[in-house]
C-alpha cells in the first residue's frame, strides 16, 4: 500500500510523491490519517538550504483521525480526531512531568525520527498515549480545525515564547518577528494578560492581524531604529517581557536591547547565527529562556480556549492548497505571499 | 580633616592611607561613619590585575552610623545604624520600582562614583533616601552586625542568584562556587524552600559551612567529572535550579550542563571569559538570568530574617582585621586562607 506525501528532494524542490503507507511498528504506536497539515517557518530553513535536511518526507504540524493503534495504546482510539504535536514524547519521564516534553528521554521529532512527514496522508505516531491529544466533540467547523491545527506547533511555540519571557498581567510586551509564530506570540501575550503589546512588523497584512490578536502598537522599524523607537515608547525603560520569534542575530540583538533590566527574552526561533553577548546581558540583568516548545504540554490549557473560540490562532493560515500544490505552499511562504500555508489532505 | 581608608595602589598593593574626610555635596547625600566593612570577591579581580582599576579608594560593602545628612534627606537620620548596599539608587525610578536598583537611572556604584571606598572610615552616600536602610533596634551583637553587613552585597547577591534561577519549594538546586557568594546562595536556596541542595566545593571548611547553611550534598569534582556526578545524583535529569556564583567559563559551562531542561541558571559572578553557547542552551531549553544583584531591593525581606536569627550569613566572614591589616585581608582571600575578610573600622 502506498500513500501520497510531500517529499523534500533538495533545497527549493519539494514535491508530492509516494511513500509506503505507515503501519504499527511498536505496540505504543498509532497511525493517524492526516486531515490538515501546514508548513512551518522552520521548514523554510531546509527549503532555502540554510540548514541541512535529508531527502525524504517533511512536515511536522498536523491534525488527523486515528486509523489504527498498537496493542498498548490506551488514551486514543480509532476514529478520534487528534492533535499531533511536532515532537513525540512518553508523557511519563521526569522531563515530561516537568512540562518539557521536547526533552523526553524516549521521545523524538517528526519527520526524521518516525519515518513519515506531517505533510502526507498518514503518519506513524510513536508513544501515542503520551503524544496525541483527542479533541472532544464533533462537527468542528473548518475555522475550528485550522485553530486546532496550530496547537501542533505554531500556537504552542508562540505561547512558549510568552511563558519563557514570563509575560504576566499588566505587562508591556514586545514581540520581535511577524511570522506565524510571532503573531501567535501576540495572541499568547494577550491571553496571559499583557496590557500593552508592541508588535514589530513591516508588513501591513501582518500588522493588521497582530492588531486583531491584541497588539496595541506597531513598530515597523528594524535594528537601531526599532530599538530607539521602543525605548522612546517606554520612557527609556524598555519592555517587561520580550518574545524573540525569528532566530536571527539581528532579531536577538533587538530583543535584548529593548528588554528592560530584570526582564527575560523568551526565544523560540531556531538560532541561526545568534550570539548571546554575556556582558551586556549580565550588566543589564536581562536573561534569555526558551527553546523548542513543549507544544504537547500546552495543548490541554490551550485547546479549551480554542474550542470555546476565545482564541483563533488558525487565522495565521492565510494560504491553502493540497498535496499537489505543496511546492507553492513553500514558495508562497518563502516569497512572503503567505504568512503560513495550510495543506488539506483528508477529511474528518 | 582627613580620614583613613584602604587605597588601591596597583595590583597586589592595597594599603591604608589618608583621604579627605567626605562631606555633603548634594542635598540628597548622607555621610556614613563605617563600623564594619568587608572585601568582596569582585575586589579580587582588581587585586589580581584581572580587571582594570584606577588607583584610589576601594571597597563597597559596609554598615555604619549616619554622621550627617543633606537638607533633602528624610528616611535616615544622624546616629542611626544603616546598611549601605554596594550600589546607590533613588528608589523611585522605574527600574527601582521594578526591583532592579542596580539599573537606577540616577544611581551608581561605590567606590568609583561617590568618591570614597567602602573600606575606610567614612563614605559619602548619594541618594541616601533610596540607598540606605536603617536597622531597627540597638545593642546588636557582633555576630548580628556581621550578618547585617552581608546584606550590603554578598547575601543579597547569593539571594539574587537563587531568585534569578527561580528556586522554589521542593526544588533540587545546585550551587556552582564555594566562595562567600556561593555559600550565601546555599543559604538563600534553603530559605526559598529548596529540598535538596548540591554544593560544589573542594574545600573542607567551605563544605562544612555549606552543609550548615543547608547543603544536603557535596560535589568536590570539577568540569566533566562534576557534571557526570550531578547527572548521576539526579537520575540523569539535572537540577531544577542552578546558581552560578563564580564568573568563569568553566563554572558557567558546568552550570549549563547540570541544569535540567526547562530550568534557569541564575548567575551573579561577574563574567570573565564566559561564553554562552546558544545552541545547547536553546535545544535543551536552559535559560540564564542574572547580573549585579539589586541588593538594596532585597534588604527589606532579608533583614527581618537576620534580626530574628533565622539566617546567619555573617558566618562567611571567617577572617578579620582592621584598616592597618587591609593588605592581608586581600592576601588571605587571594590565597584562600579566608572565605571573606571583615575589616573593623569604627564602633556603633
Amino acid at each position: 500500500m502506498v500513500m501520497r506525501a510531500a517529499i523534500f528532494n533538495e533545497p527549493r524542490s519539494i514535491t508530492a510523491g509516494e511513500r509506503r503507507d505507515p503501519s504499527i511498528v511498536e505496540p505504543t504506536d498509532a497511525i493517524v490519517r492526516v486531515v490538515v497539515a501546514c508548513v512551518c517557518g522552520s521548514d523554510l530553513w531546509y527549503y532555502r538550504g540554510d540548514s541541512p535536511f535529508e531527502p525524504g518526507p517533511i512536515g511536522h504540524e498536523l491534525i488527523g483521525v486515528v486509523d489504527d493503534v498498537g496493542a498498548d495504546v490506551r488514551n486514543v482510539k480509532k476514529g478520534e480526531l487528534v492533535i499531533c504535536p511536532f515532537a513525540f514524547s512518553d508523557g511519563t519521564c521526569p522531563h515530561c512531568r516537568h512540562g518539557i516534553t521536547t526533552a523526553c528521554a524516549r521521545g523524538g521529532f517528526f519527520p526524521t525520527m518516525n519515518g513519515d512527514g506531517g505533510q502526507g496522508e498518514a503518519v506513524r505516531v510513536p508513544l501515542a498515549d503520551g503524544t496525541l491529544v483527542a479533541v472532544p466533540g464533533s462537527g468542528h467547523s473548518d475555522d475550528m480545525l485550522r485553530s486546532l491545527l496550530t496547537l501542533s506547533d505554531v500556537m504552542g511555540t508562540g505561547h512558549h515564547a510568552a511563558v519563557s519571557a514570563h509575560v504576566g498581567p499588566g505587562d508591556v510586551v514586545a514581540v520581535v518577528g511577524d511570522g506565524a509564530v510571532g503573531l501567535c506570540g501576540v495572541l499568547a501575550a494577550k491571553r496571559l494578560g499583557a496590557e500593552r503589546i508592541i508588535a514589530m512588523s513591516r508588513h501591513e497584512d501582518r500588522q493588521a492581524l497582530a492588531r486583531s490578536f491584541g497588539a496595541t502598537d506597531i513598530v515597523a522599524e528594524r535594528g537601531d531604529d526599532a530599538i530607539a523607537k521602543v525605548k522612546d515608547m517606554t520612557g527609556g525603560v524598555g519592555v517587561d517581557a520580550t518574545l524573540e520569534c525569528v532566530g536571527t542575530n539581528q532579531a536577538m540583538s533587538t530583543a535584548l536591547a529593548i528588554a528592560r533590566p530584570g526582564s527575560t527574552v523568551g526565544y523560540v526561533g531556531v538560532p541561526h547565527g545568534v550570539e548571546l553577548p554575556v556582558e551586556p546581558m549580565f550588566f543589564r540583568n536581562v536573561g534569555v529562556q526558551g527553546g523548542p516548545a513543549p507544544a504537547r504540554a500546552y495543548i490541554p490549557e490551550l485547546v479549551d480556549d480554542v474550542l470555546e473560540s476565545r482564541i483563533d490562532p488558525g487565522r495565521v493560515l492565510d494560504y491553502e492548497t493540497d498535496l499537489d500544490g505543496i511546492a507553492d505552499a513553500y514558495a508562497a511562504m518563502d516569497e512572503r505571499r503567505a504568512i503560513k500555508s495550510l495543506v488539506r489532505v483528508g477529511t474528518v
